[in-house]
């Protein structure tokens, strides 16, 4: 056996369904380790992770009104928190979150944030996409959280029309977060047929953490190329767990 | 708006995707609560959670061998980490820990410990089943963890047999906690096959908390009577967080 893993955090609840999907792909990825490395697969075997699943304030609207309720403070205490508790890397499963990312990494500097768009944009490079188009709020379009992460790896990046970012932020909220994953699952499918109609058969990042939680499950989408940067962030979470960096 | 919920914690890792599919669970039932309060489903609106899955040594073998690892302390070290983080409630995804329950709760009086057998004997009432059988582990088994529930609420239960014992064994070992769902799925099927077999159409209750992650899967298992103790224990948690006793 290994020395034991390290232990490591999962700031969450934007939205909790997209944190258990977190968690979820985390352990898989676990999992996935113990048997690349040829160790046993035991309850003892995985790294102790925590789960912060915090009502914090929403993050678009935080980003597109300077005068809603801002995330940051409530981010900031569940990442001491977790610091707290031990964990030596954190992961935030919410793409729009990352506006924060710089604030909370320079005021608790003794953990390491990953980022989900670094890991992502790393990953997407590995696959071998030169194009992808990107699915994401309007918190994270008027970021451009993508961007830099992108041309780094030098990954050309097509962005939906004013008209299907709506149907993104419909199935995002009427859907997913409210409930409703018929609507998300139809909204988020409209999105990718345009973007396909125009692009081809073009690699679609679900850079929101709330839409692989319906449009893979579309039966259009069983032949589409979609690109999970939750599960990219949680396979990143469990190497960092196991001592890699 | 109600007044805030409060926080509450789940002790898990027992194993890691049985805390996973709990934690699932208990978003789901925080869902339905606020659906049936007619309020508003948002990020926001879910209590504060905390889920640490830790790596606590194997309760069916601290059970079985007093010179094995025991568990007490790694499950009291995360007990008195939740409620530090201010949790009121506390829910144990794992059937067999609860023979520890009486001792953790004494030794950390300042948190309710919610006991997963009197959640679901109390719950199989209200449901109206006079006899139930119980799938559990050997661990279990031999504390009797679920006799004094099922009593106290007149519900008569019934065993598996020493062979049927260690199929369930092979199923929660072999099968779930290392990764083989079709071997879990088959051991857990024929157990209830025979179980049916003897008793007729009686309600089998899932009381390990990988048990669920498979029988309900079989196709045979489409017709039967399943009670799923993790998801009445994730509903009793959310009422708590949302100020119900």
């Amino acid at each position: 056996m290994n020395p034991s893993p390290r232990t490591v955090g999962i700031l969450a609840g934007m939205g909790p369904a997209a944190g258990v999907d977190f968690v979820r792909l985390f352990v898989g990825a676990c999992e996935a380790w113990l048997r690349e490395h040829g160790q046993p697969v035991l309850d003892q075997a995985y790294p102790e992770h925590w789960m912060a699943q915090l009502p914090i304030p929403d993050r678009t609207r935080a980003l597109t009104d300077p005068a809603a309720p801002q995330p940051l403070e409530a981010m900031l205490r569940g990442l001491n928190q977790l610091t707290a508790l031990g964990a030596v890397a954190v992961a935030i499963p919410c793409n729009t979150a990352h506006a924060w990312h710089a604030a909370l990494q320079e005021r608790v500097p003794q953990v390491e944030l990953l980022h989900i768009a670094s890991e992502t944009a790393a990953e997407i490079r590995r696959l071998g996409h030169p194009r992808v188009a990107l699915l994401a709020t309007q918190g994270t379009y008027d970021t451009g959280l993508y961007d830099e992460a992108f041309a780094a790896q030098g990954i050309e990046c097509v962005l939906p029309g004013d008209e299907a970012r709506i149907w993104l932020m419909q199935g995002i909220y009427d859907g997913v977060k409210a409930g409703d994953m018929r609507l998300a699952e139809q909204r988020f499918t409209q999105v990718a047929q345009q973007l396909r109609a125009t692009h081809g058969d073009i690699a679609l990042v679900m850079a929101c953490t709330e839409i692989p939680l319906a449009l893979p499950q579309a039966p259009e989408a069983r032949d589409w190329t979609l690109v999970d940067p939750s599960a990219i962030l949680a396979a990143a979470l469990a190497a960092r767990a196991y001592g890699q960096p």
